[in-house]
């Protein structure tokens, strides 16, 4: 399915893997200032804040999958099938389809403060974009450099989580992801120590086994602990190089190999893309299954005060650097 | 510590990651026919197959970590700590210094089958390089298309093992390695089934479930079941871009994080390169840990019939591609 | 802490172990029909079901660990640490005190149907029953032949579960306890097949390893899914000897062995009791930590139109058979 | 299969679980000093130890599964399929069959150290007792209260282990099955600590969760690590009954319920039954799977000067005490 994290260094950085079975055709994309947003339960925004990030264009809309905006605001959405419940429009709250929630939220605010007002009056409605285009079943992780927070539509409505540790994955819910961190408190990245009887003279006969127990499969819930394990420990440069590189590895340790994980009939989830925005600067990196160098697209070299979309269709294909 | 791998599509292909907290500054090191290879208990041997791999170069002499030669026939050698135990020269024998290993094998055997004849005389010994180089405790993997094995010095004597899996990493000894994998083989790429009770509706929530069980953690062990999952389970198309694609991403599920991997003192073991050599083509693809992007060194580009050294120092650093 | 199961052959059986450090002095208290049951916020109840269980009598109140009704309703107390929140008595409502939540369901309730209709109206006080006894935090188990529920006094509210398992533990709540069942539905009692690739022939050295991946320790959520894969699985024959030895062997499955929990200053979580009562019947069995053999008190033998509490103490220490 | 375990307080306590699907009809033996011992490549056996243990009689031949000396010397075989291997008789050794093997030491040796003076000369014969009974693949726990060692002959030979656990199960080889308790060396009793990550505050919200990751399924290597957990960790008094209690809790942890290990056409392994021995004072307990009662034998209450084995078919069938 997918995985977000945030992580900070001297800069703040939001991204994602997108994991699926094939690709609705995404690139990046960045929303001028003045483009004019038409949401179906609003007037139309002609002014706003320009957002970078991943989107499958449609009808001249972006799709957006994960994005940051010029104030340094990220927000992803991910699956949550089964357990995501969106309603009817009602009076009297704002009603904001789930395929116009990024956007809403990120051409509007400043800051997780910011969209925690708006989410205050938000009721997420069941539109869809079109008749082709189900409602996709998902919640959201919105973050700026100072807090993280989940949102989930559920039955019981709408919650809204403190993250503390700053990644998302699919089901179960929020709450119960975090919970089972619990379950993984003794896991170490330092050499284990013998516990287990003071009378045998066990050993450490690897390094790493400290963290023996952390689950290696591609299931969400095995994800989120891993990939909370390698983001909470991890170690970088603060430099802009290093801190990509390692946001990267990050994320890398929760990417989907092909075949691992079968969705039938031959198909198989992959990591589609990986994408790493530096939310300070508005410099919105990506990696796709079959290109692992690094490609980036800077929105400040952009005009952000245009009112077209500005694409990127993604580079595909292995990018070879020959030696010799 | 590492993990070596080798995949089949058109072509055979032969990995490794090296890990570890520190380099010894190792670069891709092509050693020509009519290098003059002086071995400590052989002649020189003035003229011998070409071989193109990975070796820290000392005084001349190529070190290598892992190579392949111009005939298709892969060795890497991979830490093997507290279990190596190596010999004093005898009459008889093949004497043959761990160091020295690597090149004997690849510049003499153009198969595995070759290769088992010269190690029916072989002798491994204790010499080191020289007094600032201490004799590595190590096991190998010898690979050409057609097999695979391993070879661990002990203290019972030498042990050769066929090798099904294609993927070797370090403690405990090849054998209980191999034998672990019977505690894993109900875990599956594909959606788990019901097998705990029929009067429960117990169901999958997650892509990926299949799988639940696997190891995650970075200990040998556990990266031994994980990649041999990824390895066995994978699939790819038979280009060569999508063969070196694929295969960086099997040993990807292994890459050591840092900060995932304390060795002490704020050291931190992590995935220093990863390499791929298309074994048929000569061609060696590389990345390091602060650099993503494939990098490839060409065998066939090089005057194979020289008598030096051909070496390529490692692309570092983040080779960012912007887009804009 | 503790586990509660049910279980149904030719007739139905309802027990629990109660696992603490200490023993507050338990007994089997048989409350005959015209005890006079005085409720805190209800009339004097003169005449009522006669029920049996395992109780601490203070001051001629029988405060009950599980019971079960002459109607062959069961229903336990469990420690429910952290999760449980009882609130002050509101008009309106039943205002019952968690001490008398056992009681003042079985006196009047003879099935979980009617248990039901009883809770739609209750209001769990956080009334203590003296100073000594702090309110104890709990969540319950109900059960009948025919379906089994658990009820939840939490933040959000009183909830109440269907149980389709038959099992109670502890933390955390019921709805992540049953929905962790999910992770385990490969596990088997059959011999695993080998799903992990059909290329390697891995196989099952071990009778018993179709439920690899079974927890072992002795904390909440793994002595749930444990009991509940005995219980799920269990095969007995269906007479009364039969039943009862199996049910005891289904709550052995979680017993805690004293010095695998430590709870501080040398004390150890120990099973102090474990019970099984045919509430079909009204006998009720035990065992303790010390004495393994089973011991039983049948209700029907005792006159149950009585006012006066029948108590039993405990068998105490081991009752050994020697045959020569 | 089975579980034997070794356990000290102020005596010796030895015994096991025999865990199969069905029964050849044991019952506890004892073989006097002068009961005429005919070994197959030996002279008869005159005058010897006397001999307590579980046994199936044969022809007036104790077939002993587990026994204790009188001098306090254990000993008892457990299965060990696809691993033994036996040879044939050779010359200058002494040649015991697999059935002979028990009693062949225990009528012979004070001590495990004088048990290993006759290993030396051992060789294992591939004899069956006789056509019906064909011979069974085992490897064996010799235990005093000094020391323990296990014996297991295999392909390469016979191999003598030190066992500083005291625990015995089946496959995988012994060496093997202690090398994977270092896997588990951070499980504890104790509460465990976070060391995850310092900067979340992750709890232990149930009591045992120190020991997260004890394997709870009924393999042999499963019941290998929970059985040494909770000895090696086990608390009692010193008493005989406490002593003994204990031994059967510390067993209890790797019972075999009915339907939790299905081998076939609706057959199920069971422990069949459990024994303890006081090996320092020869009282023989045991109960069965369905008589939990402990059922004892005294050595020392019998003639041990006859030459008749002395036979005690087991209490069979839940003795239940009531109590009123």
């Amino acid at each position: 399915m997918c995985t977000a994290a945030v992580y900070k260094t001297k800069d703040f950085y939001f991204g994602r893997t997108l994991d699926y079975d094939f690709s609705y055709g995404e690139e990046v994309v960045i929303t001028p200032r003045s483009y004019a947003f038409h949401f179906r339960n609003a007037e139309v925004m002609e002014r706003h804040y320009a957002v970078i990030g991943m989107a499958h264009v449609e009808g001249d809309y972006p799709l957006y999958y994960d994005a940051v905006n010029e104030r340094g605001l990220g927000m992803a959405g991910l699956n949550f099938v089964g357990n995501a419940q969106y309603r009817k429009a009602v009076q009297g709250k704002d009603n904001v389809a789930t395929f116009e929630f990024i956007p809403w939220i990120l051409v509007q605010c400043a800051t997780v403060r910011e969209a925690r007002e708006r989410l205050a009056r938000l009721n997420l409605t069941e539109d869809s974009f079109n008749r082709d285009l189900p409602v996709a079943q998902l919640h959201w992780i919105i973050a700026d450099r100072e807090e993280t927070i989940v949102i989930e539509a559920v039955k019981e409505g709408m919650k809204i989580y403190d993250n503390p540790v700053g990644v998302l994955t699919n089901n179960p819910p929020f709450g119960q992801q975090l919970f089972q961190l619990n379950n993984y408190m003794q896991l170490s990245p330092k050499e284990p120590r013998n516990h287990f009887s003071e009378k045998l003279s066990l050993r450490s006969y690897s390094r790493g086994m400290g963290a023996l127990g952390l689950p290696g499969d591609l299931s969400s819930p095995s994800r989120f602990v891993r990939a909370v394990f390698t983001k909470m420990n991890s170690v970088s440069g603060n430099s802009e190089a290093e801190s990509v590189s390692q946001f990267f590895h990050i994320l890398g340790s929760v990417e989907q190999q092909r075949g691992c994980c079968e969705v039938g009939d031959g198909k198989y989830e992959i990591t589609v893309y990986t994408s790493c925005c530096n939310a300070d600067k508005g410099i919105y990196y990506y990696t796709t299954y079959e290109n692992r160098q690094i490609t980036a697209i800077d929105m400040q070299k952009e005009d952000l005060e245009g009112n077209q979309l500005i694409k990127f269709p993604l580079v595909q294909g292995e990018q070879i650097k020959m030696q010799n």
